[in-house]
């Protein structure tokens, strides 16, 4: 077993034996772990991407619950999941790595693993970052990438009478989470909504297409839950939506489509409030114009893309049920400063 | 008094509110706060740095000893000074905010406040971020700078022969802090070490100058202290380096040079450890060929440059005090991992 590491210069050379060895000369990235920063070129024609997130013991995982190799591919996958909701490539991350000093042995390695796998599905090379001591185990990743000048896929581009579009199943993590909770000591992910929990997979291929091929007009990743990051996007382009809850596809193992509150039998989950706020699905929500939706296909690589609702004029959000009645949902995703208010 | 804030959306608009508004047509930010990541496109024949640092309290900062403006300030300062150590220009920044639900009213509003001066005076916006719920106040700082292709200082350029430079005064920071801790309640800044400690100026127009007029080898900022970081860059050079004792620019109250052991009367502080082991100070760490350090100023713009040492094939740092004699220093500064062992 690795001994636990008393320098942080001692953490800095373990984090870069670990860190992913892609060919530096195919790579914009000049310098990377081991001095004050990293140097960076984006190729010609092309604008760098940049983002941060925050992974958290207690308000983003728990110690006791994930491994460290599940913390270790999500804190990465979460960033990167952004830089696929801009339609880019993500290049290179910076990790800020804070530590108890019980955690800088068998645990780092194992974290490590997970980071590095989870690099290199994403080609996504650690160009530097921060180590310190601290009491919980905090994470905050700064993920880099690129886009073709021009072709980045923002919130604030949906028009009225775009077509609302969503990747995948939503509520599935928030669904392995609560399989998670139920069940005591460290999660083997058998069940596939556990996976989806503990090693989300960011839509980059589904984001490129979307952007090089210029069929969205506004795109936005689901990490908060439907409820809450579609008025954001909607805020952003100034404009409402009508969405069709009967749509929503739900995650299994609940039947598809979602058309009613429906109780799921082993943890008592109501399958639509889990479709419009369950969090971590990191699926794109994207809006695309009715000409262009008439020749979109049904799902991209094995990924089924869900016509949900249309945007409107009206700078509402609009939920109707299969009855045709009209709800009002308010944000009810992912939010740490409110508490969460899911079923 | 403003109210504390419930909503990650809420207090992300009081970010956006607070972040510089600097002309956005004459800066390569394309997008900033508010999507799902930042556009960035650096000038032709510009390399982008990218540097990400921990500003944590407990590790970093106390909260009821530091106020809400000087963590502000310094969690950007110091992110800023390792752009500073590359010789590039800072041009925006992430900002990684977690906090407890207390400090989202007025604590936020001041340390907003301390912030965006430091944004001002550094030439560096907001340009995104995350945040989220903790019991203490994290803060994860990334910043984006710029430099010329091909005239970055790394650590790694320091060639046998060179002479060892550093800037300003070593120490200053650690005697504030000491100041600051034998003080009750929060910090008001007469003392101008006190001042160094809290309101860090990064030496960015000097580090410029020294990359633009190609002047040094290799740079690196002293953040952790003297006889932790002259090391780094050694070990980056593959190269040692003889250290006079006797020229090192010890801080004021203490007379200059610093000759001896000498014991600070109000903090009992030993002003060659101080000058030593002193982290926090941001000052710059450079070597310069004999040629060219001919020509070197004492001082640029007011601070002073001292050679303090030679770089030596013999790949070993020598400590040599005025009487002559060798003296071994182990890296005796900020390292979270070791607990300090200053004096």
């Amino acid at each position: 077993m690795p001994r636990p590491l008393h320098s942080e210069d001692a953490i800095l050379q373990r984090v870069k034996r670990a860190s992913t060895a892609l060919p530096p000369k195919s790579h914009p990235l000049a310098l990377a772990v081991g001095d004050d920063a990293a140097l960076w070129a984006p190729r010609k024609g092309h604008q760098t991407i940049l983002t941060c997130d925050w992974f958290l013991e207690g308000t983003h995982f728990l110690r006791y619950k994930h491994s460290a190799d599940a913390i270790g591919w999500k804190c990465l996958a979460r960033a990167v999941s952004d830089v696929a909701a801009m339609g880019g490539n993500p290049r290179c991350f910076l990790l800020g790595l804070a530590l108890p000093a019980t955690h800088t042995g068998s645990w780092l390695d194992e974290f490590l693993e997970g980071l590095q796998r989870a690099a290199r599905r994403f080609g996504c090379l650690l160009a530097g970052g921060d180590t310190t001591l601290a009491r919980k185990i905090l994470l905050n990743v700064t993920v880099v990438g690129e886009v073709r000048a021009g072709h980045a896929l923002v919130r604030s581009g949906a028009r009225p009478d775009d077509i609302l579009y969503v990747s995948g199943q939503l509520g599935a993590a928030e669904l392995g989470l609560r399989l998670l909770r139920s069940h005591s000591g460290l999660a083997k992910p058998k069940d596939p909504n556990l996976r989806r929990h503990l090693y989300p997979e960011p839509r980059l291929e589904l984001g490129r297409w979307l952007a090089e091929k210029r069929i969205a007009t506004a795109m936005v990743d689901l990490s908060d839950g439907l409820s809450s990051d579609l008025p954001r996007l909607c805020a952003a382009s100034r404009v409402g939506a009508v969405v069709e809850t009967s749509t929503l596809p739900g995650a299994r193992p609940m039947t598809l489509p979602v058309t009613r509150f429906r109780k799921h039998p082993k943890v008592g989950a109501d399958a639509l409030r889990l479709a419009l706020n369950g969090g971590d699905d990191y699926e794109l929500l994207f809006t695309v114009p009715p000409k262009k939706a008439q020749a979109l296909p049904h799902s991209f690589k094995g990924i089924p893309l869900t016509a949900i609702g249309v945007i409107t004029h009206r700078r509402k959000i609009v939920w109707i049920d299969p009855t045709g009645r009209i709800h009002t949902v308010r944000p009810g995703g992912w939010d740490p400063f409110r508490r969460s208010t899911n079923s």
